[in-house]
């Protein structure tokens, strides 16, 4: 079993739990059951889609690989009848969404790789898979983005992408940089959820 | 006189139909007329775009065929200059907005499958195409979307996308499975206009 | 000095100048660093993103020059910290910000030409590039459309992208085409800020 398939696995994972993320939203806004697997989807997927389209890498992943949007369907599926369930434990949802962010972040590194060398868009096509779906999610159901609030959360992609671009520079090889730039966004952001770290918002302050 | 443009002219009529849609909420925003044309237009067009991108299909479809454009801006004007006597009709519009969603779903559906083999693929990109302009122009005018209230639209193209797959399956030929996905399209969404049926929501529910 | 070397620079004043406005917005939501940067660059790359999405010609045009991330990026976070400097000079802003709606307009007008002859689509994808930026700007941070609003802004991009393309084709060549397009929606778009011009907008009208 090698890092790929590992990766690959926390790809459907974070997947489907960023498409539980969605559910949610929609059973607070009372939907049916579509508006479950459109609101889920748009989340679980929405991210990657930016990505793939800005970089001109169409048709975008999910048409090539249709197992992601069965994946983003069953789950909002799933969260539909078993809401209150999953709301229940709403913890253990914010510590896998936070695998989600770390895993996608290095795919949407590597994807930015294959089309430039650059690491500012590397890192900022990152932040987009890490969060776009999210923001997405948002918009759609009216909310204002949680993104957009003071969390610590595409600052930790921010620092898993530069990780990554850190140790692939050190020729520590492909494998050591993706697992060093997951387990430090990782951490970047499970310190956030532990430690309630929020970053300074502008306000208004003291005259100078 | 063929299918293909039979389906080409009740297309341009549908286009035309969202666009008025749009505008009429344009009317209520009470916009100078370049948003009724903007909103107008987003509306007519910005199912079938969203496809075209996601699919690869670029330029996009009302760049290779400008006259898309030409009939939701007009659309949008003639809204302008007559909102009250449209809003009057609104129950007609209703219905001509069934026959393009109907008519959208297949055509969604077939560009599509110019891409891809994949049934789910194919049925999400027929909702697509059908349902996300009027998801844009209630974002863009600040309203809860339509889409995610309990009506039956999207399932609608659901199931004229599916209908449209099947009979294909069944080797009826491509004209007999478009006619048989926008007629089911169409008496599902019908179904749902004249006796008010909606999905069932979620929502608080007697302990199990 | 050639008049692509004066176009390049008005543009990255430009872009930087739209950033700013985002982080203004950003500033008023009291956001963090990151939302300044992510709301700034949106808006300043937001509308020619959008063209090039639509256009087919991907990647986008920031993926392969990334200097204008960069410009984004910087000019949102000297915002964050001098944001009440900047807001003070409120009247300079919205004149550089005419100079760059005009610069896009033929910016994009021209990113048009690449792809298509047709007048309309030129032209639409000129009002794109122009004002797509605000409109993702206000919908990221919860806001009501300011392009929705009568303000002549879209109708400036409209005017000058027209008048570019009446220059072209009376063979006057492209850089007097360019340099009229240009000077001409800046004066439209001035003359709404300086005399507060508006569109008349729909509304209740006495009976006919």
């Amino acid at each position: 079993m090698n890092l790929d398939s590992v990766i690959s696995v926390l790809d459907m994972l974070g997947i489907a739990v960023f498409a539980v993320s969605g559910a949610l939203v929609a059973a607070r806004k009372e939907m049916d059951i579509v508006g479950f697997m459109l609101i889920g989807t748009v989340t679980g997927i929405g991210g990657g889609t930016l990505r793939d389209l800005l970089l001109g890498a169409t048709p975008v992943f999910w048409v090539k690989q249709p197992a992601y949007v069965l994946i983003t369907i069953g789950a909002s599926a799933l969260t539909y009848f078993f809401a209150r369930f999953v709301a229940s434990r709403m913890r253990w949802l914010t510590w896998a969404d936070a695998v989600g962010l770390s895993v996608f972040c290095i795919i949407g590194a590597e994807a930015a790789r294959a089309v430039t060398d650059n690491a500012v868009i590397i890192v900022v096509m990152a932040m987009l898979t890490a969060t776009f779906g999210g923001i997405l999610r948002d918009i759609l159901c009216g909310e204002f983005p949680l993104l957009l609030k003071p969390e610590i959360y595409a600052t930790a992609a921010l620092v898993g992408a530069a990780a990554y671009l850190g140790l692939l520079g050190l020729d520590v090889g492909r494998d050591a940089a993706a697992i060093g730039g997951i387990c430090l966004a990782f951490a970047v952001r499970g310190a956030a959820i532990a430690f309630n770290l929020k970053l300074p918002t502008y306000g208004p302050r003291p005259p100078t």
